[in-house]
């Protein structure tokens, strides 16, 4: 593979003067451009010692406005970094849309590193590989620009050119023994690189590999490169932007007659619900199976209908249990904390379903020290800037502690879908997206736990009606609720397909029946019980992770 | 002190439930307009165990809208905390505009518990004491509206609590030995907090002292005094913002007034320039005296008009001297890099004085795992919504590492001075604020490196045109480049006022003649490998910082 590139390419200096000048202007003004732009530009630059990485970043941020390039290079992790998923240091890094980011290496170093002096084998090896597609093409899914440049140099030249480093006293330092060790390993470093090259060139995230003999030759190829892609890349987008805005126009012509439609024929509904309300819910929730709704649409069932919504706890039982479950609860916390083990719990259900109250009673018996609830709002323009799971990496929980994230990355699959936030392709993808995240979490130790609280739509209504009643909840209650509320049976379809497809081994979901506020309480405190035991069960796993 | 408080407050049930659901009302709405006000709160909680801090916490996060509240508990600090000065971390947990946060001691603990259990000696606690008072002010002074509470409950009361809840299975592990420990030393603890609350009560972050005994009590205490703050401060900031916004108006009329008169004239000008650009620039440096300007104004002297502007390099001796300085300083970085310290270079300079050149020789010789350039850009509204030195708290070096600002927190007291972008009270007591800053990275052991680099009127003139000429330079040239070159007197005064007010024993202003790119370049590398290797001499120092 690399044999190809010991050509010799060489630019004489005259030539280089006569483009370099062009060149720079053309990418200033691109860079200019690329701010007003939905999509960052990611380069990474890898490849042996001295072949002209640290080079390539110094060139660039010569030639470009360096106040619009991220620039990063990587030491060992630090804690806070290794009690998190080895990628949660390049999410936090990622250059946000309209911007370049460069690095050097990054995701490809440790699993290059690792396979070349025999940690991993080969199939841990491709898994690592594999990690680093999936990684890239969510960015890429996501519209980021990923220029990838392999620069390389043979064996030979390689040394000529560390010794001529190590002569030059100004460049000696560049040159370390751990960089000999790995120049004697040349061979089986090129044997990753060409596994790696392979198995990560993806048409959204190709490889230029680059023979780093000559630096005017590396520099044009680079710069040229980075030319040509944002050009063309930019057209692109552009053209989809086309699309995806008739798109919205159609469907929000579509949305809207129906949003009229379901405005007019809800307030009957609900004059139903009310005369429904006297009869038995544990009869009706018995004979669920495909309905015909009151448009004549099929209306399917879902894994909701099946739910028994009658299930619920006495007074006294409820205060029996709720004691034995905070007693359990917060010895586990502490064990938690001391095992350096971490968990993150995540809530979704309709609104007035009883997320905040089953929060409140699980944080009533937490350390305030130990778990952070992450109430999800509408994102700051810094997260608007990036793909949407980055909001949610920046507040993975640290070794020893518990993040209770009330709404989550599941709104992509929920109300983005429902309400068109997302265009189809966005959210069908981010069931794959999602449990590569979640996987992610799991295979570093982190506990995953997962509830839909769920209320049947006359719940909901009672809820509703209770709240406009008590001021101090009136605020809780906003137009949108009853707009939700009556899209009841496309939340229903959307949460059916997420449970399905998102309850993987490493993350499950806990539907719990929420119309009786005790039981569900009282169910969602001992499910975080059993994971918080079953991980505590297994010894030494995260405790690793512990200073 | 708080003898007083044991009067043994209550209040009934009935008085809570007949109080309750109006103020519970009334917090929600405030809670609602606070988005809108230019102000963050902060509810801080101090006081012995059991006295009820985690409690407020609970009780204010089930009364209000959770996801606009920012609660914090602190544990020891992770290695990156640990690595940046003590405040990073709080720095790092404040809330935006418009929010409500909430902590339990933060920045008390440590102070008061090295004191009880004599870690430190009186005068060590009163100058801890100082730079809470100095980063309250800081806060208070931007319109943060703080708020802290003393959660008291004597020696008895507290036993008779402990026992309480450790006889409480669900409650138990609230009460650690520690905590019992803490018990025995209630009397020095008491002790220190009376020094502290004396001494931390100001005017804009009054203490509240609550007696512990009753929850209810506390609950309508701490609540009608956050309702009643709020509605005060706000009001206060109205007021405030009236008098601002006319004073903006005056100002900003004055202000085009002048900007035409300059325009008028300093294309005139620049004519003289032009012609005087043949003169020896030397004989002009020598006798600069107090001068009086085209429009008759009287000119003071300023520290730059006693630059000799005409030093300079041959390229031989350039050659030399940077050879020499980048060995020198790779070898200083990598020593700094393996003793664990850190540093942090700031550049400062009109338009077209070189301080991208000059940064990119600094980290020509750097690893690029050592060093981040912060190029300082317009802020984002995560920046926006917070204090103005937010922004640059959020990138301190770790130990082992460097920080490279290209601009920095002085643009305001230099562009938003000049500018009006800030209040004549904001600039001014922003040195204070800025001394106080570097005082803790220089107490921290971070090395502070501060450079103005300087060019003549003349020279700037020559850069712009040239600058013009060059395609890929003519982006470096905007508008607004010329109209602050119009203002280049009040720059100078600005300037002078900085470094007169600003150079500190911790922090140093290196000023550098940089009409000659080649001699400003090498001045500020033997600067920073002055610095660097003064600081390495000092043995130990930071050493403790890194793992």
């Amino acid at each position: 593979m690399f044999g190809l590139q010991d050509i010799g390419q060489k630019v004489s200096r005259e030539d280089f003067n006569r483009v370099a000048t062009k060149l720079r202007t053309e990418l200033l003004a691109l860079q200019d451009e690329l701010k007003s732009e939905d999509f960052p530009v990611i380069l990474l630059f890898a490849g042996v010692a001295g072949a002209g990485k640290a080079e390539a970043l110094d060139l660039i941020n010569e030639w470009m406005d360096p106040r619009w390039l991220v620039t990063r290079a990587y030491g060992p992790p630090s804690d806070e970094e290794h009690e998190r998923p080895s990628y949660w240091r390049f999410w936090r890094d990622l250059p946000p849309k309209g911007r370049i980011g460069l690095s050097v290496s990054s995701w490809y170093h440790q699993p290059i590193q690792d396979f070349v002096y025999e940690q991993t084998d080969k199939k841990e090896y491709t898994a690592a590989l594999d990690r680093i597609v999936a990684f890239e093409r969510t960015l890429a899914d996501d519209g980021a620009l990923i220029l990838k440049f392999w620069m390389h140099m043979d064996k030979a030249a390689q040394k000529k050119h560390m010794k001529a480093l190590e002569r030059d006293k100004e460049q000696s330092w560049r040159i370390s023994k751990q960089d000999w060790k790995h120049w004697k390993h040349n061979d089986q470093f090129e044997a990753a690189a060409e596994i790696a090259i392979r198995r990560t060139d993806a048409a959204k995230a190709r490889w230029t590999i680059i023979e780093g003999a000559d630096a005017r030759y590396r520099a044009l190829t680079i710069l040229t490169t980075l030319r040509d892609s944002i050009v063309r890349h930019r057209e692109a987008r552009r053209a989809r932007r086309k699309v995806v805005a008739e798109f919205d126009l159609a469907t929000n012509a579509q949305r809207e007659a129906e949003l009229k439609t379901i405005e007019e024929i809800s307030p009957a509904l609900d004059k139903k619900t009310e005369a429904a309300l006297g009869k038995n819910q544990k009869s009706r929730a018995k004979k669920s199976s495909v309905m015909v709704t009151a448009k004549g649409k099929l209306k399917p069932v879902t894994v909701l209908d099946k739910l028994d919504m009658s299930l619920s706890l006495s007074d006294e039982n409820y205060e029996k249990a709720l004691m034995a479950a905070r007693a359990e609860l917060g010895r586990l916390c502490r064990a938690v904390h001391f095992q350096g083990k971490s968990a993150l719990i995540l809530f979704e259900g309709p609104d007035a379903a009883g997320k905040g109250g089953a929060i409140r009673r699980l944080t009533g018996s937490m350390d305030a020290r130990d778990y952070r609830v992450i109430p999800i709002a509408s994102p700051t323009d810094e997260e608007r800037a990036q793909h949407y799971l980055w909001r949610f990496w920046r507040y993975l929980p640290r070794a020893g502690r518990i993040s209770i994230f009330d709404r989550s990355w599941y709104g992509r699959v929920l109300v983005e879908r429902v309400e068109g936030f997302a265009q189809p392709d966005e959210w069908m993808r981010a069931y794959s997206e999602i449990n590569e995240f979640e996987e992610q979490l799991s295979s570093h130790g982190i506990v995953v736990i997962k509830f839909w609280i769920h209320i049947s739509k006359d719940e909901q209504y009672r809820r509703f009606k209770e709240r406009e009643k008590i001021s101090y909840k009136a605020w809780k209650l906003t137009p949108e609720d009853w707009r939700n509320r009556a899209k009841w049976d496309d939340y229903g379809n959307a949460v059916h397909e997420m449970i399905e497809r998102t309850s993987t081994p490493s993350a499950r979901w806990t539907v719990v029946e929420g119309n009786d506020k005790k039981y569900a309480r009282i169910k969602v405190m001992r499910t975080v019980c059993a994971a918080l035991q079953a991980e505590l069960g297994r010894d030494g796993r995260g405790a690793g992770r512990k200073k």
